[in-house]
């Protein structure tokens, strides 16, 4: 839905209109820009809290700037509404996040202005330093390149080693450190206390103004003490000043902390910015939520409400008659509880997403057995491994996409060692509106590939809790378990658990002809298929592969020697996916009589969308598994299961 | 070859022998322990120089920590030789990285002692930890966890996510941080410059010595200065002590620096230190080689130096009649400096890895146009597509498990965006004596699920170049090229640059009834086969697909339709291959008459050895090929080429 926007900012096309406006007129600006944000999320959905509170220094960046010939970086990205609002999509950002609408990330295809595609974390000083290196190169002496980048950001390694390299780089970059304390949830670790000291209690300022006081009265008792001044000033200048803080530790020159809502102030600084040369960092202190009072006193629930009234706060709900089945994450929430009170060696791990994977709810209730370890995947995983050492059992809940930030961490602490590490990959397959960086296509691809590892996927909820089961049992090793976004399909799913025997599959349908060997919940639209199929008199057959790796032998001699055709249906890319597994058992065993038609996530990037619209797209929904079926030359209408 | 031990060292079985003897006749041990390094590396070969430097570090550890009980991480591994030989192997070091013998690296299967297996850098941290939190959760409260760690190491950003985590957890850790100034090559980046400055220069210590005369010297002139000089030491002590160091700032206690190579101090220190709750780091300084002089002064060569007379510092080389062909990273090393001059949009990136990538012939012929950005794979991964973006063509070397680190930063900050960056991937399949930690085996797989990547690997020295040259024109998008360790096969290997067609394969050798496939240099193991099998009188033909995506669909065809039998042949992981996308060509085309043997690296991992006895062990050297062409039910000797 388009909303009006308010009198100054509808005469901002691109940030060069921004110009026009003095600098006391660039509060009202902020003002508009808040307002507009506010206007259109609150009735499209999306990100909320992140880019109220960067309005201000949107748009004192923008004014201070050259964009797009100067380079800007938002990292991540959810706080970029503002930043896609002042650069030419303003009129389409009622689109943001639909399908087929602008991205809710920076998108270089989508906008000169985005100078990188973000949506993971941490990326943006290490871009950055590679355009200020360009640039150095080819001689743009004049070109400035600028990296935001949140406090919580900050906790991942890649960041860490863009500063150790940027450091030493003459290279002109600036690092604005938008710390407002945050990730999705509060943010964690050594880093962000230090930061806090700096910000809230300023010992680190008000030793410098200590100094600077004690230093002119000492001046005035008399020459021995002034030369004494001198000598401590001197010490002061060559080492505290150089290495009392962390970023200049590591050669940046640090500012701040400054108020990163007062926008002329704001303006002010990023001019004298502008002319040192070098990595310089401008510590900000910003409000998650700045503006919306809500959004400032629960930042985590208001990072991305959904629909709501901008009046009364109100988040709309769907409402139902009856009950509805949980989120997936939900179900691993309870579940890891219920499975820790009776076994004392689980623990849970996840980096940055306890409201996201619901370990919050096992954080909360056995605070020393379940950690945030901050935006760090790597570390959550060689952790875990570190807890399976003694014999522990961590459950390490990872998003699949962003899982292949420990990509080696899995297979070199874990799986090497055959360490009982499990692997809760949430956000597998299609992930919907977030797109592309988001979806979780490879994992089934990557982890088949690791000896020594369990590869998993439930159908449902139950399924979910028995893998969960099985995989905390005695001596079960790298065991992995993908399963996506959104709700699941059982209404009363707290069962009993029942341990699954590993690489063990399921008959959910007997049939004719055609066999569909779905994996995970997408097998869901399968049974819908099916259903329709029935009714239409086709039957095929459908099996629940449950296990990428290892594969269900018994089961799948059954399915090559009773069909001559197979679809594999899969919510993950096509390439080297559970149908390819299929395609290699089949090679293995010397069966050539049988059609495979793999269904997946074809070899391109999916842009976002809702989930069905996007397996719609991509053609392994129910309705194209049912088209799919019709189309064979083997027509399994031919036969009745009773024939 | 074994080789005899000192007086003291002889007594030593275990750790708990080294308590027998009283302090001051540590120094003797080690001197024994150093001595004994350099005796059997020096005739069995191995990492050298990093153990020399650990000697002290070693022994003091030992004689202080009651292992197994208190654990002990070793980074990486390289400097853990020393550990060996006091941990119950000194009788079986001579087998060091030899097929059958023991590790290079600690390995958890192989002794109690070792609790953590390395390869890869700057686990060391996230791991102890782990350890840590456990002992903390199980009420282990004496129970010491040291993590040993280099400075070259610290740069990685896992040790630094780790450190951010451990700051704020208040279990009993300890980090030694191994401060010699050296990765493989000299370490790099900000951080290396500030432990310098600590180190060299000791401004942070004359700053506190400077405080402390000053206090009392102003003490002296009056109570007014008095008042002065204890508000000074107020904030001092309430601030710069506190925050002043980059390690205090991450809410470690640090301690530091000192003589890593003053055993008595270090045992004394270390036993102070076991007394001391919390994270605390000690920083230690180092010599890498120390003990021998040759090392000491070279650290880069005699980081693992082959075979050498331990008297006259001679490194042993193999003597030739006749030139050799190269190392495929010097082809590499050389082949990135002629496309640089003739291409001024080329840059070269490496994480650390300067002389083993052979990088370091451009770092040193066009130093603005090649980096060493660290133990940084993430970073080098992510800072290639920033100068991708300004249209420059980074070489991104990477060897190929190391490479696992950065998989994230390939899809999302290089696949999803097309930009044009090419990974060079060294070492990669099987890589030898570094064993399993290194083994490149999943590149293919891993990377050719990505969309947009082109994968390809030469089969020799002249397609490395061709392929290099493709790979850096307009347009091309991400591009990898794999290459093993090792020496190529051609002397004359410096030919004029040839654009190959990207997705174009080549058939070496026309043939019946069967037909190998093979992709890169193992290509040349198929090349003995089909000569000798030739001599037994079968006829297959041999292609070489170069490219796993996209596919040569024109020369799979041809395969398909005329050969009843495909052996694949690949250095690298069978599940998901290059052998693997023949399968998923086949099913899409609907080839179904054709078997297909796919040869790899089987499904479990694999030790160390050399190349070829792997290669045999895996089934893929050429007499593996030989007998599995005799043993097929289709006989390509049924006909002539001819017929």
């Amino acid at each position: 839905m388009q909303v009006p926007a308010g009198d100054l900012l509808k005469r901002i096309i691109n940030p060069s209109d921004l110009k026009q406006f003095k600098e006391d007129e660039l509060k009202q600006v902020c003002d508009e820009l808040r307002h507009y944000i506010i206007d259109v999320v609150s009735v499209n959905g999306g990100h909320f809290a992140a880019s109220l509170g960067t309005v201000e220094l949107t748009v004192a960046l923008q004014y201070v700037l050259n964009t797009p010939y100067d380079q800007l970086v938002w990292d991540v990205g959810h706080q970029a509404y503002g930043h896609k609002i002042l650069t030419g999509r303003r009129e389409q950002f009622h689109t943001n996040r639909l399908y087929h609408g602008i991205s809710g990330f920076p998108k270089r295809s989508e906008s000169v202005y985005d100078t990188f595609g973000v949506g993971h974390s941490s990326t943006s000083i290490s871009a950055a330093l590679g355009m200020a290196v360009a640039s150095q190169y080819k001689g743009e002496t004049d070109r400035q390149h600028v990296a935001v980048i949140g406090d919580g950001a900050m906790t991942a390694g890649l960041a860490f080693e863009a500063l150790n390299h940027a450091g030493i780089e003459n290279s002109n970059l600036l690092v604005i450190l938008n710390d407002n304390n945050m990730a999705i949830d509060p943010n964690v670790g050594a880093l962000k206390e230090y930061l806090t000291d700096i910000t809230t209690s300023k010992p680190y300022n008000r030793f410098r103004d200590d100094i600077a006081t004690v230093l002119s009265k000492l001046s005035a008792i008399g020459p021995d003490a002034f030369k004494i001044a001198k000598k401590i000033e001197k010490s002061i200048k060559g080492t505290l000043l150089k290495r009392s803080n962390f970023f200049e530790a590591l050669k940046f020159r640090y500012f701040g902390p400054i108020d990163g809502h007062d926008v002329e102030h704001l303006v002010k600084v990023l001019k004298d910015l502008r002319d040192i040369p070098g990595p310089k960092l401008l510590h900000c202190i910003t409000v998650k939520g700045k503006g919306y009072a809500l959004a400032e006193k629960d930042q985590t629930k208001w990072h991305a409400p959904g629909l709501f009234d901008k009046i009364t706060g109100e988040i709309k709900k769907t409402k139902y008659d009856k009950p509805q089945p949980p989120k997936y994450q939900d179900v691993f929430g309870h579940t890891i509880i219920e499975l820790a009170e009776a076994n004392p060696k689980i623990m849970g791990i996840t980096p940055a997403m306890p409201s996201g994977s619901s370990l919050n709810l096992m954080m909360k209730a056995m605070p020393n057995r379940a950690f945030d370890v901050g935006i760090a995947e790597q570390h959550a995983v060689t952790f875990s491994a570190g807890l399976a050492t003694q014999g522990l059992v961590p459950f390490c809940n990872i998003y699949s996409s962003f899982m292949q930030r420990a990509y080696d961490q899995v297979i070199h602490d874990v799986a090497i060692q055959k360490l009982n590490v499990i692997f809760c990959l949430d956000r597998a397959g299609i992930a919907g509106a977030d797109g592309p960086t988001h979806h979780g296509a490879y994992d089934l691809a990557y982890m088949r590939c690791i000896p020594n590892m369990t590869v998993s996927a439930p159908m449902n909820e139950e399924e979910l809790r028995n893998l969960m089961y099985t995989a905390q049992q005695e001596n079960m090793g790298p065991f992995s378990i993908r399963y996506p976004r959104g709700n699941g399909v059982m209404v009363d799913w707290r069962k009993p658990f029942k341990a699954i025997p590993v690489g063990k599959g399921r008959k959910i349908s007997d049939g004719e002809d055609v066999a569909i060997v779905s994996i995970g919940t997408i097998g869901n639209e399968v049974v819908k298929a099916t259903t329709r199929l029935n009714e239409l008199g086709y039957y095929p057959a459908h099996y629940d592969l449950r296990f990428v790796k290892p594969l269900d032998a018994a089961m799948l001699h059954e399915v090559f020697r009773k069909f001559r055709c197979v679809i594999t249906v899969e919510d993950g890319c096509i390439e080297g996916g559970m149908g390819t597994a299929l395609l290699e058992f089949m090679a293995d065993n010397n069966y050539q009589a049988t059609q495979v038609i793999r269904l997946g996530i074809p070899d391109r990037y999916i842009e976002h969308g809702e989930q069905p619209e996007l397996w719609a797209e991509c053609g392994y929904d129910a309705a194209a598994i049912v088209t799919k079926v019709q189309s064979l030359d083997i027509k399994c209408n031919k036969h009745t299961i009773a024939s």
